[in-house]
């Protein structure tokens, strides 16, 4: 369906930029999670634009109500409802765009999809859509922490510079989210740079699930990577995904790329604590490759519904870099994948005959 | 579902390395397209272990047998089940490694995830389940052909060789799948030579869909790339997936990465034939990083269900690099996705306002 | 999932009776189709308590909001959020029933199956989950609309009092949505007398749905019978499903049962325009049997959460028979239902080889 | 999907009656559960035809072949699937209905749906096709035993003759498959009487499931019983499914409907064992109306695929009434339904909150 994710775990999302409110439904979630708005609020404000120089300055609150499922502070296994109302909608700003498609914008392909488009803002297509996952994220992070797993991610490329350090809680000190204490501060130079030049950069963040115990994820078609690999590459402007060495291991050699198991446990890691799609009980590493923001400043020409050519400019308040307000929306994803794995491995442990001497 | 794939046009596999029979059921084939045993043959015929030298020397003949759904040469609209009877099953060779955890497999996984595996040549996880995916590609293939479009995978990447050319008809005619007719016969020795040395080599594979009408695919969670990165990652070893620029993206620019359209149409294709997860019209080009094989000759060291350390040595025949077999494979993964997005957008566009001027 | 109903065209409800909205999301939906908040309150009207003296005398406005997916006045094929506000909330009305287990509702399965519950006004299993359903059924209606087709539902059965005639116009003309001039007011007389004596009355509703092409409904698993059974027996009350004789072709012989064809067409419809799973043309007849509400004035003895017995008496306003308010419930039930298989035969049609000659 | 039943345990079956194999892939097994060719087939001889005067006497051995997903006496995990091979075809006898469009029987509107349809012996919509889901029920049923869980199905009307008794033990002694010892031999008398006529007998099963815990079941959209009615009017020629009081409630009061529980349980069962979707841990209890089979010798008259009307006769061996037949695929729905739903509730019983004092 297309706007829900997961299968025993499941999100809905709904909303436009520029209606009057974004939201999910997350159903499926076990009972007795302790959930509250403010729980949800802490990740929507990680997500919410205007909180740095490096990204769009629109100021949206995105406060979350929570309309259902939740009683008396824990859940009670009905779906739950999340809506974020708009309050900074300027539907104005776009009516030049209106019958414009712009380059690298989905508005060309709803176009040719539904033969009509809510062209303010990118409509469906809008990053604000996002909104609606990060609340159920919220919620699937919970779930997974009550069985000793945790998500973050990070970015670790910015254009050409590549972070190698991997200091996380430096990640969410500085505006980048980058865990490299060195380039961090040459990554946000170099995003003021491009935005000042009416241009934007692509990057890449990183994804670190650690705790996850051995045996999430259902081999063959829905293997833990491949589940990541649907839900990240759902967000908008993500163009890769890896796991483990990923590209990497196409030069690697067999005898490389084999995690050594010992009485320790494994040795190493190029898996990426995924092997045959099920979880080894090492840390999860992912990454995906986001390409920079299609709204830049600088004029650009294309053709318009009736195939005129045209020359135009994006106006408004636009992220140059969207790596790190895509930090918090690949933790959604993947809090939500592992915490669906999560339940489906519960449904047949108590059929799993004894595993361990 | 573990098993399954797609939504609108489904595939659900079964089959084990070495039980009688492994095969498919594909759900949800529209009526009238012409399918026969020979036409699923062909692609099965591509799959087949022992073509050449560089894939493993197994000699499995591979016949497939339509059970249902086919009547006087064409589809009914009922579920068409295939199977392939096994021929050349050796459990023996096998014998050996029932306790152990092999590197690189998915030994390991299975038996923390179920508590009981068939350890007979991965069982489940064997390569041999594709047989099923191959069998039912060929018919979403015949489904894409009705309207136009074509799928086509090929090796561009063994090791540290990687490949410039696009010549697809020479891909086909050389053991690695590869369509550069400089590198492919690199590639070929230094398969041979990583095979030698009881190793064994990654690589990268191309999928190139053409003729894709424009608005396939849904936005938001199914969205084209994906439903393509789901089903291409979900076949074994493929550790990466990414469309159009892909992790080249992160280091471009927006005004390098936007795609400008002209009254002819795209005029460059950096997005890979899709944007905001819907069909652009263009050719959609994607690339998937297979890790080199984890079975290898040389001798390595690991542990077994006791937790006692042991050095053992994986004999019999192996595939020394997967991407010429994984070629096949990735074909169908992708044949199946766009023929269930082509049926979902029939099931809309009556509805659809005239998009055209 | 929980609260999903629909493969291609999806709804999932959210919302407990003392929560603060109730609501849905509708997904799928194809583009171009009228609709506003008018549209979807007019069904929402038919379906709030207070209209009548047979009713729950608890009055909601039930005023509905459109979220997304609707653009300029028409459907866009993104998903349509639609929610109602909570305004009459009295959750103290049940601060006595919190521990109790009141026989005939979900308290004690609830309790059971989740450890947790909201028993405010029975919270999720209450009543008032049906506003969604019957938001998005509105949707689905004008679907429907559009390829000439029409549900309408009404009641046949009333306690001991069994309508014969079908005028449908009079069905919304009288407070028991009954077709039968004669059965109408006696039926209401009934409900009055049951409530007046503190108790309840069952009845049967049926489910007539005209101008709906042959060929919707997919055979074997997801026949159209079985697909408005499993959606009809969803809605809280009904106890029993049938299509066409129902129940009562366990006493035909074959040679009285089928329905012979001529060169106008079917002679009869002892089917109820449903053969194999897929629809005749010919007009859907169902009938489905809602028992007697279990919110009874009589005062009843039940245990409590510590196993205690007690008698209770149920305070407040309750329907002493269900069946008019089921009646847009089914309505739009049905019209998910077929607007799903409407769809899913558009998907294929364009496939299917020329039927007639 | 068309030939696809349930999420989280999920049959698909293929086949048509004349083709040369039909089965089942059963997915989402738990690993552990013993199960042979001999236990599949134990199910399998039940529902085989020529076990008696009152059934069709066409002899099919129907021998089962499990493919995969068992390992050493125990499921895996991985899918299980089970073919049996056609001997008995005789398609000839078909030959003169090729283009005709039998009363009652599913001709016309697969000609509608699909605009082709294999014509022999109902192709597709046989019969035949429950052989799958049995061999896919036997597998479930041993599921739910390891549960304390335990499903009967029986008939208990013929034509007017309506069973009393419950003498389940008798019910498979005799050939009509009826609990009642007075009744069976009526009603066998009745059904051989029909035939004898060249007509057929309708009827009604009853379902019995005992021993099934409370908590099991989805509320809201996939109630249990909403469920039970999906899988149950999937089954060719049912019209109707009640639970519990079914029907009969509509003529009940709500003081007479409701369940009151006492320190010791529920003191009634009007329920069926289900309330609010979610089972009660009191025995499930549901009926499905059987309609008398189409196929008569009787003359009939009909049109063809030109819309000429013709006069025709069908040959052959056919069930004179299909109750006895029904049986063993009612149960394996519901063994179906109810494995399933315990499948859910494991996944979500570690988080429960304690719910007993």
């Amino acid at each position: 369906m297309s706007s829900s994710f997961g299968s025993l775990l499941t999100i809905t999302t709904f909303g436009e930029s520029h209606g009057p409110a974004v939201g999910v439904i997350l159903d499926g979630c076990p009972p007795g999670i302790a959930v509250s708005a403010a729980l949800v609020q802490l990740d929507l404000d990680r997500r919410r634009p205007g909180q740095s120089a490096v990204t769009t300055q629109r100021a949206e609150a995105d406060e979350a109500e929570i309309l259902s499922g939740v009683f008396e502070g824990v859940t009670t296994g009905a779906p739950i409802a999340v809506i974020v109302r708009s309050v900074d909608a300027r539907p104005q700003d776009y009516a030049n765009l209106k019958d414009l498609f712009r380059p690298g914008h989905a508005d060309y392909t709803y176009w040719k999809k539904y033969g009509v488009r809510d062209h303010r803002g990118s409509g469906r297509a809008s990053g604000r859509e996002t909104v609606g996952r990060v609340a159920a994220g919220a919620i699937a992070r919970a779930i997974l922490a009550g069985a000793g797993a945790r998500v973050r991610a990070y970015t670790v490329q910015v254009g050409d510079l590549v972070a190698t350090g991997r200091d996380l809680d430096y990640a969410e000190a500085n505006p980048v989210r980058c865990p490299d204490r060195e380039k961090a501060p040459l990554m946000e130079r170099a995003i003021h740079a491009a935005r000042d030049a009416g241009d934007s950069l692509g990057g890449v963040v990183e994804i670190l699930a650690t705790g996850v115990p051995a045996g999430l994820g259902d081999p063959v078609m829905d293997k833990l990577d491949a589940s990541l690999a649907a839900g990240l590459m759902s967000i908008g402007a993500v163009k890769g995904f890896e796991v483990g060495e990923g590209f990497a291991s196409a030069r690697l050699r067999g005898s490389e790329m084999n995690d050594r198991m010992s009485r320790r446990g494994f040795e190493t890691n190029h898996a990426g604590g995924i092997l045959g799609g099920i979880s080894t009980g090492e840390p999860i590493v992912a990454r995906i490759a986001v390409k920079p923001p299609s709204s830049i400043a600088i004029p650009q020409r294309t053709v318009d519904r009736r195939g005129e050519e045209r020359e135009f400019r994006i106006e408004g308040r636009h992220d140059p870099c969207l790596c790190p307000r895509v930090v918090p929306v690949a933790e959604a994803m993947t809090c939500l994948t592992l915490a669906g794995a999560l339940l489906r491995q519960r449904a047949i442990e108590g059929f799993r005959p004894r595993t361990d001497p």
